[in-house]
């Protein structure tokens, strides 16, 4: 029985990376798709699934990736350990992605939602997150709105946003956010099988509609080259956490991962200034009070 | 006795950095200097030393951080127990500087020399590594043959270059250098410490003979624009080894070390570009091949 929500689970990914795929090619047309379809051997050199890597380049989303993966066999022992489950033998599937989007009033975003079985336990996890480079105080509200009334019927609105507050913090630059939240959930496994896949996949099916309206709001909105300064510096923040602290990104290149799929997430242009700050009452020193916790 | 060389190592690292700062202005009339003295206090909130932080932007050197410090004081004990002495009191002084020129034509150096004693135990490290962006054999030969000629009285250059050509590593990219190596050493003590301190400081010595004249010979070398985007992606390189593996940044920002010292070692744009390579048969190309072992 497990098995047949392994499958379900997997399909689901995959026609939800389709139905994101469609978005971007809509709302921006002259961006280009490279597909990569990817197999892996496990620790022990046997077949260990693979993955489908969307990489994009376009004029609306200067980069992005939306990628699947289904893995599965033999794990290193000492690793094996250190995670949830028993056994050496690991299966995980999911979907991942990151947008970053070139015009400073678009909000990159970052949306996860796997499946994960070692030996005899299995768990979900996932989320989805904001960042963005202007003080758009509507736009955060209306993301989080989403996400709110997507977890309406499973009561893990406010849960999930505290790991999420909790989660994307660069606790080097003194305990600042990467964005402004969204949902976080790990090692989700409520005994209820059933429940637990309704649950993640409806969530999931939510992702469009948090993000996207946001980007036909935003994508015509003029910028300046302080906007974009903002951004850029912003964006080096968001190496810093992934590279840094992102459990997701230090996991994948630790099992000897497909190095360019993990590191699809980082944006295509970046910058960084010692002690850069934006300029007095600008708004982006105004945005920066967005980046630590608050209730939406 | 110990005390003497202390104070000496740390009054030499301090006019090395004078020394440096002079060349830099002279070779860059439009460069900017910004100094920053911080203190800070140590794990039990005593006075724990300080730091003398220099960041430079400017024409020849897009950005750039030469920084001194001498920090001491108690340390979390947990830490203390993974490092090389006894108890969980610390004292540290050295130099660490990187220097990221806008010419690609222009190598990215970085070079580092420490003492550091942690109770009954003391040890030198350091090391200086080039990371060019255009394959100029002959800067890259120059660079080793003045280091070779550095360590020749202490006969050290073998083992110091092969230390280099194994710490520079980006494991999760296929074990490719983040550049063409150099000389690097930690942990380091032969139980005489005159002849310790002597090696060290000579070496240090050295450091502006082995990066400067190439400065001079290529910087007004006309470089296009497939140059500069080869060099930004080989920096996003640069900070995936920073932040994902440099031993020294992890330290400094696990032991709540100042931020922006620490980071100032980033370069001041980089680019991403999934699965990046340069065009085949191109000079990026041919450079590719030099971020692997090589003898000199």
């Amino acid at each position: 029985m497990l098995d047949d929500y392994k499958i379900r689970f997997s399909s689901h990914v995959k026609h939800l990376q389709n139905q994101i795929t469609e978005k971007m090619q809509d709302l921006d047309i002259e961006i280009e798709l490279l597909e990569d379809r990817w197999s892996r051997t496990d620790h022990q050199g046997s077949p260990g699934g693979g993955g489908i890597t969307r990489a994009f380049q376009g004029q609306t989303f200067e980069n992005a990736g939306v990628n699947t993966s289904e893995v599965f066999g033999a794990i290193n022992p000492d690793f094996a350990k250190k995670l949830n489950g028993t056994g050496d033998d690991l299966w995980a599937t999911g979907i991942s992605l990151i947008i970053h989007p070139r015009n400073p009033k678009v909000p990159t975003v970052h949306a996860n939602f796997r499946m994960i079985q070692q030996g005899e336990k299995f768990w979900f996890g996932g989320g989805a997150d904001l960042t963005p480079f202007y003080p758009h105080e509507e736009d955060f509200e209306y993301f989080h709105q989403v996400w709110k009334k997507a977890c309406k019927p499973y009561e893990c609105y406010d849960w999930m946003k505290e790991e999420c507050d909790k989660y994307f913090v660069n606790h080097h630059r003194g305990g600042e956010m990467r964005g402004i939240g969204g949902i976080f959930f790990d090692h989700y496994n409520s005994g209820d099988l059933e429940a637990d896949f309704n649950m993640v996949t409806d969530l999931s099916n939510h992702f469009i509609e948090s993000y996207f309206p946001i980007v036909e709001k935003r994508i015509n909105e003029a910028f300046d080259k302080e906007d974009e300064e903002f951004q850029l510096h912003r964006r080096g923040r968001y190496v810093e956490f992934n590279l840094l602290h992102d459990r997701g990104t230090l996991f994948g290149l630790r099992t000897n991962g497909r190095t360019d799929s993990i590191l699809i997430s980082l944006p295509a242009r970046c910058k960084y200034t010692y002690k850069f700050s934006p300029k007095e009452n600008s708004p982006h020193a105004k945005m920066m009070e967005y980046y630590f916790p608050k209730n939406w």
